[in-house]
């Protein structure tokens, strides 16, 4: 039955690491109530709808490290899980270039539905496993996210192909980049393309910054992800990186895979 | 990649109705990290490990009725949804005469991780669809929840086939049975085979009762549901049923399909 859809998937609950992998906007799914949102059908799979190869990084990652995952399983158009809800931008009317007619003119009770069906049980979820992996572990955890941007933005390309975003908690990211621009295979920057100040470290403030917990959000340039594996290639040199990193920050609970 | 699993899903979040469909024990998924939970092979598809035919006949009357559906993505053994973290039997050692030795002598923290990772979201959507179908209809709903029972229950058999049960809301259900035994089709009965006092309304208190919301839990004896046909058959059945109910109890709006 296709008509079915799941706010939020895991894989690996039972992963021995003290981290866990979260991509907020791993799925391109709009389900058949939602009409494609009245995209035209040549935006359907873009960036607008999703972060291209986000999700099969992500599982390389939780399978590289033994860790546990946890996704989102519609559109970020339907609403952006890594957006509190009184962001207006949660349920965007156009994004970059990507007018969405089914999100323009919204009734508040409409967009509240959204985040109710959306974002409420994918962040529930997250927070119960972030609850769970300390609970069997018995230690703080990391907690990273993975995301893609495009290489051209508003007609500008971009030249950054890794990015460690942070908000309060800067550890994790500059342990990751430093040890990205010594292995010198990609072009790593701090807080590239996005910054805290564009309002992008939702998931990271809500289920780190604000519990403690050492955190670092990933975001891959997506020319270099944009079949499965591509993806799979960066996803594993990103493993090596996080491992290496959470191993200097947690050292307590030194990670062998 | 069949490591994913989700611990809830929805289907048509827009419908029109007054009403949602609630179906707990719709899954007999038990994840990979699970190790199917020890269980012996012959058991792995029965009763124990969910409501044989419930799924179907849950799909029947939200498709019948334009209602939204909420239900359960893995096995009750894991976590039971319509049980509360606190009841023993949440994560049951033993479900009538099937051992469940992947659930025995789990320690405290395994408890609570499961309940983390399947009770809380299955929850926060149950709670978010109810809401969201207040907010966008602007009236009170009534919440159905659809489960199956065994013929044969230690040994004895049941003759009852359909059963309404309530906790501290009788009025939905007592319409149901009114209007089943004037049908004559089924052997209809308030709370049979179970109670309140076996502890099986967690769902009916927590989302309806709790909230001044009507609801009925419809139990129907799993062989005349153990086909798709057969239980799409019931299931439509069922749904005229549940829609003159629910007319009569929340007549102010009238549903009309």
């Amino acid at each position: 039955m296709s008509d079915t859809w799941a706010p939020v998937s895991f894989e690996r609950t039972n992963g021995k690491t003290p981290l866990i992998v979260v991509c907020e906007h791993a799925s391109k799914e709009i389900p058949p109530e939602f009409s494609e949102l009245g995209l035209k059908s040549q935006h359907r799979a873009s960036h607008a709808v999703w972060d291209i190869g986000a999700l099969s990084m992500a599982r390389e990652i939780s399978a590289a490290l033994d860790a546990p995952l946890v996704f989102g399983g519609v559109s970020r158009l339907l609403y952006d899980c890594n957006r509190p809800p009184e962001a207006h931008d949660c349920i965007p009317e156009k994004s970059e270039v990507v007018n969405v007619p089914g999100n323009v003119g919204l009734d508040p009770a409409y967009r509240k539905a959204r985040a109710l069906l959306i974002h409420d049980p994918f962040h529930k979820a997250v927070e119960g496993l972030i609850d769970a992996q300390m609970q069997r572990l018995g230690c703080p955890i990391a907690v990273v996210t993975i995301h893609t941007f495009t290489p051209i933005y508003h007609g500008k390309p971009r030249e950054v192909e890794l990015g460690f975003l942070f908000d309060e908690n800067e550890e994790l990211s500059r342990a990751a980049c430093r040890l990205e621009e010594k292995r010198g295979v990609y072009r790593a920057a701090l807080n590239q393309p996005y910054a805290a100040a564009d309002g992008v470290t939702y998931t990271l403030l809500r289920h780190a910054d604000d519990r403690g917990l050492p955190s670092t959000m990933v975001e891959v340039r997506n020319d270099l992800v944009d079949t499965h594996d591509k993806a799979s290639c960066v996803g594993k040199h990103l493993a090596e990186t996080i491992l290496q990193s959470v191993n200097e920050i947690l050292p307590t609970r030194e990670i062998a895979v």
